[in-house]
């Protein structure tokens, strides 16, 4: 074990510099990550989540920014994880962090991290969540977690935000699609962004006809529609607003300890399965597959006999 | 044990309703799954296995239908498996497969499957190659596994197919960004379709400027980049070779037997992890993981500690 008591100690303190090794202590999901997690779990909680979502270019990143002045007028810290689980064909986000960074990314009330990788999506929502623990204890007051709705990740972040907002644009229109797909799940807010252009109307229309078809009682959250234009920083205020009455109603219903409850075993698993993986895959695991792959190629056994062999001789090393 | 020893004879005789119950059965990923997998193992390895990838819109299930017509008529059998990772937010591909059944899925000598589902990227692909193992027993010539590029599924077919093509198109123009983000290392060659469109030329020109910068000798293959116009049939001859040129390079090279054996580790290893997911959450292990989480949830204990004890409870079970 080599995390320093000195590193926990600076990052209770919110050190900048502390707090950025840290991040790259799980963000590397060495040995060291989940010594370091487990340190800092009594000091853990108090962050509110805030999870945001949405297709490329629908303005998640100008919501999250001017969320965040917002937020700072009110002295709140703010943490931003921005996850960019890139597909090679929609690119970088590159260009977007360095104009966020000139804006907000000075204020020492502020911290924002990128992480982005090809491939391993759910390895990345991980390091995510380990992040937010992270700036969770170094006592920032609001943590958002920031993702392209591009496959697996939003639904994970969706997981482990205490408010998940979806953002839409008029011209991703097909909310119908979007709403079949099973959006309606994970969102407790839409956000219709650019809301002045053609077509916002007919999207909030077919939105809100959805949303009705919903079954619901007073004691089960509606998803609200929020309209914005995030570039003129207008419907912000509003955001913040729905913010607070989700947070309220949770708290009101006894829904919210319930859903940690739930955000944490899933999280329980995922580090159960990254935690095998490693194990099975160690040096001695990888020699063994190794050796057994000539029967395989030969034909005398198939891949799952051998995967049957390494989990047996798994067991046993462990013993 | 339960898969029938007719089911499997059935199969061997490219019997449609065994084929399309025994993908059924992989697809459902039961115990009846690896039994199945495990008995038709020496079979298999006869197919070639054809990987086919690109942006939503590129063309790819056009390109497919024509080069399935065009080995139809050389009397070769064609199995298409199509993956669809669908996000919420790019929606899905029912359409295009109500379009493709009419017109080639009536051919006894086509089998088609769409596998299609929200969310674990990784379990789709498994499944996918499953159901090439299928097929391959049940004596298919080729099989084309497509997929639509975002995010993992593109690298996990790449790695299970025998030759990869990417497809771009000039819109997705931006080939640099392509390469950069590691299309170079999946692609076996690459094909501009809709090459009658603008910007044409130039995406041409810069795909060729960065395969230049690849370091190669005689015994590299080089990826070629081949110029389509599916919907009007043009380009699909010259696919149809490259394919060809690349399977007899790869076997002069001897890299074929490299790439299987490659091809064959990395499938044991998502067999292995996918096995030992489902034997830590069999019943006993769900209740171990509800029992604890009232102790991770009162902030005695951090969600790493559970894992530990859940790993180790799992290790105990299991001997």
């Amino acid at each position: 074990m080599s995390v320093k008591v000195e590193l926990i100690e600076n990052l209770y303190k919110a050190n900048r510099r502390s707090i950025a090794r840290s991040i790259s202590i799980v963000e590397n999901d060495s040995t060291d990550s989940s010594e370091l997690l487990k340190k800092i779990h009594s000091q853990i909680g108090q962050a509110y989540r805030i999870g945001i979502t949405g297709p490329p270019g629908a303005g998640k990143s100008t919501i999250t920014n001017h969320l965040t002045k917002y937020y700072r007028k009110q002295n709140k810290k703010v943490g931003i994880i921005a996850i960019d689980p890139t597909s090679p064909f929609t690119g970088g986000a590159l260009l977007g962090d360095r104009i966020r960074m000139n804006e907000i990314g000075i204020d020492e009330g502020v911290f924002i991290r990128s992480m982005a990788t090809r491939g391993s999506l759910g390895g990345l929502s991980k390091k995510a969540i380990d992040a937010a623990d992270v700036l969770d204890a170094a006592a920032f007051d609001l943590i958002i977690l920031e993702t392209v709705g591009v496959g697996q990740s939003e639904l994970d972040i969706a997981q482990a935000a205490d408010t998940t907002i979806v953002v839409l644009v008029p011209e991703s229109g097909d909310s119908v699609q979007a709403m079949k797909a099973g959006l309606m799940e994970i969102a407790d807010f839409f956000v219709l962004n650019k809301s002045d252009r053609p077509g916002a109307e007919q999207a909030i229309a077919s939105l809100q006809t959805i949303l009705m078809m919903k079954d619901h009682d007073e004691k089960t959250w509606m998803p609200n529609i929020i309209k914005t234009i995030a570039s003129e920083n207008k419907g912000i205020i509003e955001i913040a607003d729905e913010i607070k009455r989700h947070k309220d109603f949770m708290e009101a219903n006894k829904l919210f300890i319930q859903k940690r409850e739930l955000q944490m075993k899933l999280r329980i698993k995922e580090i159960v399965e990254s935690k095998i993986r490693k194990q099975i895959w160690s040096e001695s695991g990888e020699n063994f597959l190794n050796l057994s792959l000539e029967k395989v190629v030969l034909g005398d056994l198939s891949p799952y006999h051998i995967a049957d062999e390494i989990i047996e001789e798994f067991i046993k090393r462990k013993n």
